[in-house]
């Protein structure tokens, strides 16, 4: 039975499992539940997550939900090329990055991108700046760790590139956003403020098949 | 060269990685920093974990931080037991249940934990009772679970188990504060609210040399 991955265009959480699926070469039936039809939330769905959250992957007779537990799972699953370490060293090192992008950008990141994504607690404005703060203190750890090496972790794409690309996507797309003008968000265009983030960027973009794992609405 | 362990007392991160310590019969040097005394964010402690946060662990020449990360590290360096499963489709539900805690229950915990301990931000209420919900909605998830089984995920202790202990036992010190009782915060007596979570706590308490795992500065 073909492996089944449950997600949503524009999810940051169901982005890390397409490319942790395209880079470990897997194939993949696609389900594209439609958030504004509030198909995450049908008696169905909610049979596989209760939580009717993005993204769910199904293999067979087992199911799994939460992003990093569905990398760690495929990881495990199918070894080759290992995203998670080569070694117990890369992968503390590896689970470090994710660990801290949950704590520390993940969260600020949500604070500035859904006023700007949903036009809700825009005038809040204190947050935001705060949080965005805290998020250029991330891109800046993100830049200097990039300006010496081509990946996060180790010699080659790892979990915690796959995991935190898409949050950076994510408010990348926010700061590009008309809502955000007045913020002055210092991101955009990211080359000139963080030119080995957006190098690494680029490198992404080029594994094969990133283009699959674009979120389809943002193509618009 | 001995493992050396940074923790802080009362630290529910610090706590995850001395159980593991503890389950996989770790011998370690404690290096317990005093919060009051700012020691982990000395000058020194910083050029070990910049963000001047607790846990840190040395292994030789290897510093890793983030509990989970910790975890990982020592899970694939000192493989028996396994804490992270037997099988890819184990890996997945443990990480599922860490991931889980993590969304759902360390933050909701958060903003319990912090009024309560420090007595900044009681009068938020309507935050406060929120956030009893979604804790009382989550632990109702756990007694449903352990009703079944000794233990959160698969057949013996798991990281599932070691990464969500310390987190239910901050909540219960706070519910226990003379600060929470405007509040009526149905978890206490435990055994009367959550038979069998408390069943799975004294399971844990029950392991050789939990007493070294218990913060120091709650037995008073």
């Amino acid at each position: 039975m073909a492996i089944e991955l449950y997600w949503g265009s524009g999810s940051p959480f169901a982005w890390r499992v397409m490319l942790t699926l395209e880079v470990k070469g897997l194939a993949y039936e696609s389900k594209l539940l439609e958030f504004s039809k509030g198909e995450h939330k049908s008696a169905n769905y909610l049979e596989l997550n209760p939580r009717g959250k993005v993204p769910t992957l199904r293999d067979g007779d087992f199911v799994v939900y939460e992003s990093l537990a569905i990398m760690s799972y495929l990881d495990r699953k199918y070894p080759t090329p290992p995203l998670f370490g080569a070694t117990a060293e890369e992968a503390g090192l590896i689970w470090q990055a994710i660990s801290e992008c949950e704590s520390y950008f993940a969260g600020a990141g949500d604070k500035v991108v859904r006023p700007l994504f949903f036009g809700k607690g825009l005038d809040k404005v204190d947050e935001i700046q705060q949080a965005a703060q805290a998020i250029r203190a991330e891109l800046k750890t993100f830049e200097a760790r990039l300006s010496t090496r081509n990946w996060l972790v180790g010699e080659t794409i790892s979990a915690a590139d796959v995991a935190i690309f898409p949050m950076i996507q994510l408010i990348l797309r926010a700061a590009s956003k008309e809502a955000a003008k007045p913020f002055k968000l210092p991101w955009l265009p990211l080359a000139q403020f963080y030119p080995h983030i957006a190098k690494w960027c680029e490198r992404i973009e080029a594994l094969p098949n990133y283009q699959r794992t674009f979120p389809p609405h943002w193509k618009a």
